[in-house]
């Protein structure tokens, strides 16, 4: 018997937890850029795509579209005060690597930059831009990824417990980290009973 | 200085974390069917928009696209077992609502169904699609959400602690929870130091 008590909230975009992305660019002086984004997330994995939602008056928005190419970065709980300041800042004033002493890399496969202290990136190439509204929504297609070797297990594969990433309120835009283990996919069900 | 030591880890779509949506379809013949999936997030502000990617072959896929609405929910972590054996069974072979004794319940302003027993639903207007791949992106619109009275707090906003969802591990497909409490945005930037 459920005991249920609805109330109505309103039509918000209430889907928690929503990851923290470093997205990197270049500008048309190939300036590189980089800027935190919420509203994104994997989107298909065959051809691997990912996607991430930008406002037109963001400098990255105009990079992407002009350079049909990104970088999305995650980066690490430590790294929470420096990835909040790159959203408070704009590439259209400063250069945000300069600014905050970080190491702009070429990606290898695309025409985009990411930070060398960030631990994971994935270089996309642009392949859907879909116009909602206040949001643009850019799919792109993953062409490679690098990680830092201290985030790999044995396997070469990412362990979520080392990378310790953020993740993101959409209720009151708030950082927190990833929670524990709880368990396997496609496995831990087998333990369920109605 | 940094010390990077990056390793090329191949085209993989590791954006951490990803989320645990569970998405609510009425079939033709108006059985209502349920299915975790973690490819999609919050797209759009304003409108409010949220997408899923599913794959072809999913029961859902073909009930959004002869319905065209959608719920999304956001399960506690409490509900692992039940989420996960809800992807483990299809809705083309049983009822998943009756099978596992959740409670269908008619959402307010579009045509599909939500568990009662999830304490957060969005209601979703299929407003695009993209064929991707192997992925399908819908992107619905936000009509309405609907909270379980525990989960809000005196503001009437979520409150996730209370909520405590679930979050996804893109690279062992395993589940976690969502961590502490890291800082506010456009905030905690203010004590960054290069």
């Amino acid at each position: 018997m459920v005991r249920s008590m609805k109330k109505s909230i309103g039509a918000k975009t209430l889907l928690f937890p929503a990851p923290v992305l470093m997205v990197g660019t270049y500008d048309s002086g190939g300036k590189p850029n980089l800027m935190p984004a919420s509203w994104g997330g994997i989107c298909c994995s065959d051809p691997p795509c990912v996607a991430i939602a930008l406002r037109a008056a963001t400098y990255t928005h105009g990079n992407i579209k002009a350079q049909k190419a990104f970088t999305i970065s995650i980066p690490r709980q430590t790294q929470v005060k420096l990835v909040d300041y790159l959203g408070m800042i704009s590439g259209r004033d400063v250069d945000k690597f300069a600014k905050t002493g970080l190491t702009p890399v070429k990606a290898e496969k695309v025409n985009a930059p990411f930070a060398a202290e960030f631990p994971l990136t994935l270089e996309c190439r642009l392949k859907h831009t879909l116009e909602l509204g206040l949001h643009t929504l850019f799919v792109g297609e993953v062409i490679g990824a690098q990680a830092e070797t201290d985030i790999l297990d044995s396997d070469g594969r990412v362990d979520v417990e080392k990378l310790k990433p953020l993740s993101f309120d959409p209720e009151y835009y708030r950082y927190h980290g990833m929670g524990g283990f709880l368990g396997t996919a496609f496995s831990v069900g087998h333990d369920f009973s109605p």
